[in-house]
């Protein structure tokens, strides 16, 4: 479906719920309020599917626009969902039922819906839901300002590789609605608490480097979170971290959720594909950024993850 | 002069020497750069006045533009210089002279030129060269990268509050030249040397706050540097940490340039104008971002700013 035509099918459906992805970032998070605030601009009824509970970086946005108890909705459209293990317990829920429309960006969508808008070339499904708004409804600062919040995170403002002309075009045209970025770039990308500065200097210290320094792994693991006392917001992004470091072009975080269970991030330059590393170990993402979770140790999952980015590239340098 | 009348200025004159600021940045480099290729392309003989001989970050994109021994110019025009003390030694000599033309965009600019082109909203000069060059010739990629080099720098990658929609429009028309600006944001800012990282970490380690948090104060002794042989290129752009601790609105960064010359780096919100703050200081900037050198100790140049600062807000916080 284009974003033409899935703008023609959202003006033909009504009682909207919108779904967003479990460990939610901007770009999920920014797309679901932005589509919510401009399906109720139309007229329709539309609320975003409560998640687990837990409050992270991105909850302001989705302020006034959460289902009430007991909604009953007609139609259930997920933004920015790559996969179907990627819902949410609530959103499971509405998976067994059925998903009427995907809107999403990512090159790993399992097709899940009924419907789906893939634009696979979109640096942020933030940048569909865009096109597809502009259909609609004149934009206002309600929608363009969750927009940025979407383009923005998923391209770490506008640094990433995936960023494109159209990227900053869109960006131009969301500051024109009168919305103020510079709290929001400061809050997202210019921010750190000195917990978290305290976690990277720590992850700096213990870093480890492979393949002749082109692979660099660094590690999160449970007792490095309770020692700082850190919070899920002063972990977030730390997976871009390991890409940094001079010399580098596969960056490896390795973040212990619970004992046993490890989330494999992956960021890299054009010689390693992330997403077949991430796809070797049941996960997914982009071609420069990926993950997966995978079972064990944090030994056990740093030497999976190695064996799997060899299996991509060939032999790792000692 | 307006951007057109400095464009049309630029088609009168020829044979020029085109100056940079010293600790020259990525706009002041892309401006000179750009603007050098632009008055090629229009059959003028352009060079860059060489600099001290030092290498840095942006070296790269001078090469095949430097002046050779004993060039004589007709005409000189400075990009991004905002005052006198800031002409390198090469400079100073055509500061005396007299400079034909400034381009800048720096509210302290002090007028030394003959004629001048300011505009002092451009988040970088590198904006106001893009239109000058767009009345003068079509843009090449040879144009398109130092522009967006310069703009880009001046931006932080398009997250600082200077960024306007006319930064991300300038942007998207530079990346439709057929630039590759993935390998320029990846050096640019998502590459951290080895010893940069251990550097943060001990300025992290060593900062004082004050004015109940909202004043960070970090520090790079000379020793620090040797420590850790640090070169120039590792600690650029380490004046953006301070500001980036959660709480804080007003990060200072003192850097021990010299036994007895230390070299303040003020990074603001709107609480704090360090444009003012430097200004007590003998130096000058934007409201956002404002710089001094002073003489003294570390510890004199701690006070002094403190002092400063406490002037422009009122009494810190204990």
């Amino acid at each position: 479906m284009t974003y033409q035509e899935a703008a023609a099918w959202l003006r033909q459906h009504d009682r909207y719920l919108i779904l967003t992805h479990k460990r939610p970032d901007g770009d999920t998070i920014g797309c679901a309020a932005a589509l919510c605030a401009g399906l109720r601009r139309l007229g329709k009824t539309a609320h975003i599917c409560p998640g687990t509970g837990e409050t992270h970086l991105f909850t302001p946005y989705l302020e006034g626009y959460l289902a009430p108890e007991g909604y009953e909705p007609e139609t259930v459209v997920s933004t920015d969902i790559a996969a179907r293990s990627l819902f949410t317990r609530e959103g499971e829920r509405w998976l067994e039922r059925g998903i009427d429309l995907a809107i999403d960006h990512h090159p790993s969508q399992e097709f899940f819906a009924r419907e789906t808008c893939l634009e696979a070339d979109s640096a942020a499904c933030g940048e569909i839901v865009y096109d597809i708004l502009r259909q609609l409804t004149p934009l206002t600062p309600e929608m363009a300002l969750p927009l940025y919040v979407a383009i923005s995170t998923d391209t770490g403002c506008f640094v990433y590789s995936n960023t494109t002309p159209r990227s900053h075009r869109i960006a131009a045209q969301l500051m024109d609605c009168g919305i103020d970025v510079a709290p929001v770039n400061k809050a997202l990308f210019r921010t750190k608490s000195a917990v978290r500065l305290a976690m990277e200097a720590r992850m700096v210290a213990d870093m480890e480097r492979c393949d002749a320094g082109r692979v660099v792994v660094m590690q999160i693991p449970l007792s490095l979170r309770q020692e700082l006392h850190a919070t899920d917001a002063d972990i977030e992004e730390l997976s871009a971290l390991a890409a940094q470091v001079e010399g580098t072009d596969c960056g490896v975080t390795l973040r212990e959720l619970r004992p046993g269970t490890v989330k494999l991030s992956l960021r890299t330059g054009p010689r390693v594909n992330a997403t077949e590393v991430c796809r070797l170990l049941g996960g997914g993402g982009h071609a420069a950024a990926a993950g997966a979770t995978v079972s064990g140790t944090m030994a056990q999952a740093k030497s999976a993850v190695l064996a799997a980015i060899a299996q991509v590239i060939g032999p790792l340098a000692p």
